[in-house]
């Protein structure tokens, strides 16, 4: 351990901000740690909008379901998983780069890569002082985001990125129990064991809830994951993705 | 910046490692950090899978293109999109979560939240005086990874980490310009500049290729990329995704 595997450790998603926005020399240091991220084979499969625009703003909050953080923030990104950028080297180059672009490995790719990149943006806000919130939120409503943010083809607004100075920090939310997310030379196959390591973690959730409700909030963690997989969510995903020409293949 | 901004910017591969074992606290250091992470509405979907066995690091080099430091270094992850959990929470919950599982949607968050923790793990890994290389290479092969490493349905490997002791750093190589790769408000519309942008970062590419091999390596980035994905590789890859049952609908 230490400094900086204690603020890894102590990561806690920030949903109030104070309305102050981020220096010019503040983004940029957030957005040339991210790029300085490993990429597959130097292949910088992604882009980041910046949303200063209030409109647009109010606008993808709506998108992202109200949350009103996505307005109210120091500054906010979205990363955007980005095969347009090689189409156009495609045409500089005179090389048929089109199968490739419309592959699933390509589009495993850029996902990647815009991964990648966003934590190490959030590693560098943290380690200034400010807090972070992802958006996955964005995704309810993609066809409107592209719309807004006139992306072209080959490119899939993946999340956003909330950050600013923290008002408020939400509590640190107990993990899975390292055995089981981390296997060793194999994937795990006892059944039993597995089951017995989910059990294990949802006393630890239950009785987390249960301290920060006095007792209010009856939950385990597959009871919370189970109902809200249950639901099907962003099921036009397939087709707003190959819409955009990518994953075809 | 600051000296954890300077430890993002400075970041390179390493492809030469000691001859030395991370130590189990190591590993759990790293783990641990990794899982601090965000994860996409709690859903913890993914695993990381150590692999110390001697055989199946020599397997996964040579799945990799036979690249030594797969097989040589302190210790190897493998990362995995993992939605075999949520499978096993649908039945201990009876709930359908197969829909689900078998979405687009539920493929990018996997994706996305084993991206998270790895790029959380390369920090710490780092912070410690570790240096690391992302391996790709092993999506050359995954139905052979997926049996060597025994994962189940709903479970893609997506790369493995390699971490050690670094016996030769790599340099570290110029990103696209930030203007190329941020945009303000919405993706950059003038596809002269767009392109401008590209030639000048050819430039500073070529500029770095020279100065490194006394003039002998002659290269853009946008003719070493557009070569790359003009090549046609792992187009196996959806039909492996879809083989392990997501990415379906």
């Amino acid at each position: 351990m230490n400094e900086i595997t204690n603020l890894l450790m102590d990561h806690r998603s920030v949903r109030h901000f104070e309305d102050k926005p981020l220096t010019r020399e503040q983004i940029e240091t957030i957005v040339l740690s991210a790029q300085a991220a490993s990429t597959s084979s130097f292949v910088q499969a992604y882009s980041i909008i910046g949303v200063t625009d209030k409109e647009k703003k109010a606008k993808l909050a709506e998108f992202a379901g109200n949350q009103s953080y996505v307005a109210e923030n120091g500054h906010f990104f979205v990363f955007c998983a980005d095969l347009h950028r090689h189409e156009v080297i495609g045409q500089m180059e005179n090389k048929d780069v089109i199968p490739s672009i419309e592959s699933t490995e390509k589009f495993m790719v850029a996902m990647i890569d815009a991964a990648l990149a966003a934590q190490n943006a959030v590693i560098a806000a943290e380690s200034m002082g400010l807090g972070i919130c992802y958006i996955g939120g964005i995704r309810n409503n993609l066809e409107g985001v592209a719309e807004l943010l006139k992306t072209p083809d080959r490119v899939i607004p993946l999340f956003g990125l909330a950050v600013g100075y923290p008002a408020k920090k939400n509590d640190k939310k107990p993990r899975l129990p390292l055995q089981h997310i981390y296997h060793e030379n194999e994937y795990k196959q006892d059944e039993e064991a597995y089951r017995e390591e989910l059990e294990m973690y949802n006393r630890i959730i239950s009785e987390y809830y249960d301290e920060r409700t006095d007792g209010r909030r009856k939950d385990t963690w597959t009871g919370q994951i189970g109902g809200m997989m249950e639901k099907q969510t962003r099921m036009y995903m397939k087709d707003f993705v190959q819409g955009k020409k990518m994953d075809l293949k």
